[in-house]
């Protein structure tokens, strides 16, 4: 099981190309998410992949947005034993919203799908993005930019 | 000329298989950006396509995040005639660095590459993202969670 | 649940883009296996997709055979949360080899992968193949083809 | 030519890239198929390949079945010059329902297609399935599933 | 057979998803290819697809020549049941070296492979190209060029 | 800037993977195309991509052709800042038509698009195409194929 006592609450266990060399040509990879109560596994994408979702344990609240112009939020709460698909490159996240733990199952239609967490890349990417970049892209004062930088 | 009066001063004018349906099962397409003075094209993804950027007009600095775990970025600042590569699904972005407008051409590997600004569909979806999500994702108050949300 | 009060002990609910239309161009499908005590999923192929298979309840025996000319047999018994990769096309099967029913969740890399049961379409497609090819194919008595494919 | 003395009359004599590396990206591939006099190619499957077959020499009865749940054989009997497609993955079959030698051409759209002979990978894996999956999969005694890999 | 009495002595006879609707989606296609003595195939392209070419009956000799910058011919002269690979998008041709009628059998790796004759595209286009452009990229003299313009 | 001191009076600066290992895996490259007055790019093919022509300085007429049995010639004359498409395989051509030197960007949809031009392919393989091939497929005298090939 993942170590779930981090700032979000989850751990994800990737099995990958990287981790698994046999899946080499076969287009596809899984991972599991471990979710302390009232975890989230924080908004992110996969640049080269499909994902379903199958929920082992517990009760999950699982969204994805849609592309330009809509933006369409879609959300949805899983049971154990539901499954949820989050199509190809969308930002996506999950949360639990039971009381105990909950565990998660994800197939991805690639062997080397990537994640992007957007926080991390927005905020804490090395070195930093401008921070007037980002002021005007989140219409934020310029300070506040720095103040998130700094916890990433 | 895309019209720049707008928040973050720049107009993206797209020419994938919606606007030309000849582009159908050719794999291709494009767009023309345009750029007031400072004005930006914030950061982004195209789930479904690696972009090539060439400048018509003007200087532009770009770049973009490498995936998890490095979150790295990369920045080169172009001239007239340079050309520079965005891979499928990474965050992305340009500014324009010069005294006077500037014009940029990109080309996509897809007919339908997709955008995903991520202020948008973050701060600005379809219903809201619920509050407490973003807040412990991005490691904020959430009430300057809503105040951000408001803007979008 | 499947209802898995038949011949083999197993039952099959898919989840592609028949049953889901929304997974068209999305590259993925899943399947709910239930397996009463002892029951099996027998061998089959998938001939658009590899597959994998994750245990959500009880110890299943998993096996595939790789091609001409090895035919090696791979197999392997796994508990909950274990997961397996059968590679696309190649002839696989399940077992169910722990005291009670078991549960496992199937993801394909394919929106629409098939599914060719070796035994049905060996002996009881529509037509029957005449028997002599069998016969030759698997060198048995023609009698025996005969009392085969009576029984599909 | 191929020697056609074994059990089932026919020699399959392939040009994929492991014969011609040149063949490395081309995403085709080609062999060569001579039959005795009532020899047969026996059920077999492509899992990376749809196959085109044509006649060179003689008369050829030829087969597939598709896949669950309809299980629809189709078959036709061919003449020099004919030509017949196996979707990929399908198991399919040939029969020289001639007087003399007959030889076909096919022509598989990967250069690694890639050929599970179903007798082979089923009765005759390295080592052996479980008698007691095979009789409960095909519906026969477990002591005739023992007789059968004996011969493989 | 093919009609081969015409200006190169060869006629093809194709089976595309165009004659065939069940190739769709099948990704391989076929042509009969017959010749008259001393018949061409002239100079060609298919633009989405690399063919095997087998012959039936006669001797032909085969030729491409490799991309820029080397264009390196590549020729072999072929007798019944040889066998010859023109890769995807490259000018190739065969002739009828032998005494009698040849005929050959193409494969191709899409179910819509396309064909450019050379000749026609360059010099038989609908309207026709400018001769001042063709003057040019042939290096001869416009007059030239409009007479062979005048044959096609 | 490329040297258009040639016989065509244009010259070709590729960016592929060839020049930039870093475009591996991204399906995408781009070739900046410089003009002398009255300047052509002859007529060539890309066996592995789809062309977007972006004209960047003075204005150029650009053609392609489409394949058998129309053989339909499609062109149009740009200005700075249009954009046009040549589909995958096709035989297309660009012409300077302004007074001035003319620049273009191409984007290709692939990393290694491969160019083809057609008259060196045609007339100035190494070694040479049998006379009496080219003879008979562009139905002109055998002397004057000899001569067009004496200039490649």
């Amino acid at each position: 099981m993942g170590n779930t006592s981090n700032a979000v609450g989850s751990a994800v266990t990737p099995v990958t190309v990287e981790e698994l060399p046999g899946l080499n040509t076969l287009g596809i990879s899984m991972a599991r998410i471990d979710f302390a109560p009232q975890g989230i596994n924080p908004p992110h994408t996969h640049p080269r992949a499909t994902e379903i979702l199958t929920v082992m344990e517990g009760r999950i609240l699982v969204g994805f947005v849609t592309s330009n112009p809509q933006n369409r939020l879609i959300t949805k709460e899983l049971q154990k034993g539901d499954v949820f698909v989050f199509p190809e490159g969308l930002i996506h996240f999950q949360k639990n919203v039971g009381n105990g733990y909950a565990v998660a199952i994800a197939a991805l239609s690639s062997q080397n799908p990537g994640v992007i967490t957007i926080a991390n890349a927005i905020f804490g990417s090395n070195p930093d993005i401008a921070g007037d970049i980002l002021a005007k892209a989140f219409q934020v004062d310029i300070n506040l930019v720095y103040q998130i930088q700094s916890k990433f």
